[in-house]
């Protein structure tokens, strides 16, 4: 466990919740804005907060009417958040479906540059079949061929983090050296799907290369994790089966033989903060009340693999196919199926509770309530921090920025000044150290 | 001919010269810094500058000890220097041999939307084997299949900026909705190499769509050049040669269905700035002294197709292949081969020739004499504006937009303030109108 709290904030559009963009604490045009995300990261960095990070799809799909999403690509617009602020983490998620690894590593690591040893990747397999078509995938890759090509693309693009020794670049005017050659290495990766020589063209960053995220939480997701995440984004619904989940992926990342505090486990939190409990609860039904049936069926229809168009909203679901037909997000797809048959809940119910947090925890209550939720996860051993998403922004991120930080800051669970100048150093990992780089003194010495 | 000039700064490390890094008046320690590359696009931007530009490649290859190109990937760091100016235009290279249309035409879109529709993209095939080895490929793919294959490239990614209407995105909080989805069009590209759904997950700039440059002139890239780009960026070594490419190109736009003012030609200049022509001359000596020789000669060897190793610096150039066997850069193998036979020039002599513009033409002399020489080409009809390529940074640069601007500005040569928001408006051009955009007034009404 570790000794405070990390927090990463979720910025998705004007808020996490669907419907967060018709409320009139929102600014729905923001979306189109630079200029809001940099100041989204600007009141992350003032709580302090590890990072901020970005969901993503490479494409519209289904959703083009709804959607408030569809508008930057995650790089690109972390790049402007990174020279606007000093110490926040940027993580942006990026597909191993549908990139090349030189490419992709070489953008991760240029943002890396960027922001002074401040990028993360959480890794994505790319789950839409609207994905695929804009890739010329007839149909969608399965799941386990994602993870093999996922887990080909990591050992390449980590390679080519480690291209570069730190001390690569000499700019040795005298002798008009710029890098030295000898620190320089090919990566000659030779394998199933990808055939890449390297370097690198980028030299490493401060924290040695991009922090590793991930949020699968099927049985070869929670391998992935546990071989590569250094962060795992994950949607838990009670205390129990966080700390499941959070033995579970201690437990493989142990197996593949890590030191189980190189992996933190960041359940999902949706807070409503009001000055009551009430207030929270109807702050929250506001919203509940803006979401459109017809959209959400859509989205619900998605994640359980029935089409629900033209379902009564006061049924229960229909049976559900069984889990291997899944070739989407399998663990959303149990979780939602467990969650109605749990709480016997109707789809108009399912709506409502998956609106906020699309399966995430939503909590509604005081500063210290969603403190007091937050100490108790963390305490029990089912979290090692949290992925905090606002239900609409920048409102909620301030509020949690300036009300709930500040208790978790006086029970000592969380820095009241950045320590350390990497997203790595952040989460309280040391700096990478490539595979060619020397042993400075002792050996050899 | 336009009645203005165009300028375009190209920003390589810490200038054009190969040896810029050697000399004092660079700091070589600014190539690995975002914050001198907003510094750069800030200073262009005071001169009124149309765009300011990077060059790529997507390896390091045998260039890693002398190269200090090898530091960012060109649309993450513009993207942070869109964020600290306001008017610029911001153009990166980016290569149609190794990447996902979707993907590319993405980045470029986001960044041309954080930047309030400055973006270019300067289009080019990747003709390095050291590039096609970072993706799968043991041989370079061949001339011509690398232009089929940028033709189509360039097919799809206009076909995804075109499929959000201007007016597409309607935030109507009342109805929940927030695009109109009968303003967001599939692309359903199916061609030779690529299968493409779309539409892109990017709604379209202030522009329509980023600025298409091109620096290809062999036959085939002239054509290209005729059919799509907006920008040309040549070599051009006197004016009668610039005439004849202007008129080539310009009559290739013709004969594409064009207006031949949709596209500008800027060739190359690489201005040594100073007091007196001598004290010009003198400073060019000075960066020419720090080349190294053995790194120059390896850069030679490849424009010719031929290892010159071991040949003496005082001796002619070997007899050289014929131009079909030249695989990579042919325009540039064609300009050394004249340069040498017209000029009678050694090894050694063209190493110091190419080293400060790599085939582009350098002037030396007072900012009068250098704004006498943009003039001349531009009343000659050899140029529209001019890609200045300093030397060294930032002092070349901001020499150029301090002493010479001023005099453009003086002859009503230049603009003396922005007087368009775009990058296209900056290059005469209106905002690009997508294939199915509706016409606003007029039919049907």
């Amino acid at each position: 466990m570790s000794s405070q709290l990390h927090l990463n904030a979720f910025l998705m559009g004007v808020g996490h919740h669907e419907a967060a963009w018709r409320h009139p604490r929102t600014d729905a045009r923001n979306v189109l804005r630079a200029g809001y995300f940099q100041e989204l990261a600007r009141i992350a960095e003032r709580g302090k907060l590890d990072s901020v990070f970005f969901a993503d799809l490479l494409s519209v799909g289904s959703r083009i009417e709804r959607n408030t999403q569809t508008t930057f690509e995650p790089i690109t617009l972390l790049s402007a958040m990174a020279v606007a602020t000093e110490h926040i983490g940027l993580i942006a998620t990026a597909s191993t479906g549908y990139n090349e690894p030189y490419n992709l590593a070489r953008s991760l690591a240029s943002l890396d540059r960027i922001s002074g040893g401040r990028a993360g990747w959480n890794i994505v397999t790319s789950v839409g079949a609207d994905e695929a078509a804009n890739f010329g995938y007839a149909e969608l890759p399965d799941h386990a061929g994602r993870y093999r090509r996922a887990g080909e693309f990591v050992e390449v693009a980590t390679a080519l983090w480690d291209s570069w020794e730190p001390d690569a670049v000499v700019l040795d005017a005298a002798t008009g050296i710029f890098a030295d050659p000898d620190k320089v290495h090919t990566v000659d990766h030779v394998g199933e799907r990808f055939t890449v020589r390297g370097p690198l063209n980028v030299p490493s960053s401060a924290q040695g290369r991009p922090l590793l995220v991930q949020a699968g939480s099927s049985e070869s997701g929670k391998d992935f994790a546990g071989r590569w995440a250094e962060a795992v984004f994950t949607a838990q619904r009670s205390i129990p089966e966080g700390q499941d989940f959070y033995r579970d992926v201690k437990a493989r990342a142990v197996a593949a033989g890590r030191d189980q505090d190189e992996v933190k486990i960041l359940p999902g939190i949706v807070p409503f903060i009001a000055e009551s409990e009430a207030a929270g609860r109807r702050l929250e039904r506001e919203f509940t009340e803006l979401i459109s049936p017809e959209y959400a069926l859509r989205q619900l229809s998605q994640m359980v693999g029935v089409d629900l168009t033209g379902y009564p909203l006061d049924a229960p679901l229909p049976p559900l196919p069984p889990l291997e037909k899944i070739q989407g997000n399998k663990s959303r797809y149990q979780l939602v199926k467990d969650l109605a048959s749990r709480e016997s809940l109707t789809i108009g119910d399912l709506i409502a509770e998956l609106g906020g947090g699309r399966g995430h925890r939503t909590v509604a209550g005081t500063p210290e309530q969603i403190a007091d939720d937050l100490q108790r996860w963390f305490e029990a051993g089912a979290a090692d921090g949290f992925n905090v998403m606002p239900p609409y922004l920048p409102g909620g991120l301030t509020d949690f920025v300036d009300q709930v930080v500040p208790i978790l800051q006086a029970r000592g669970l969380f820095r009241t000044d950045y320590t350390e100048t990497t997203l790595r150093g952040h989460y309280g990992l040391r700096p990478h150290i490539g595979r060619y780089a020397r042993v400075v003194a002792g050996v050899g010495g």
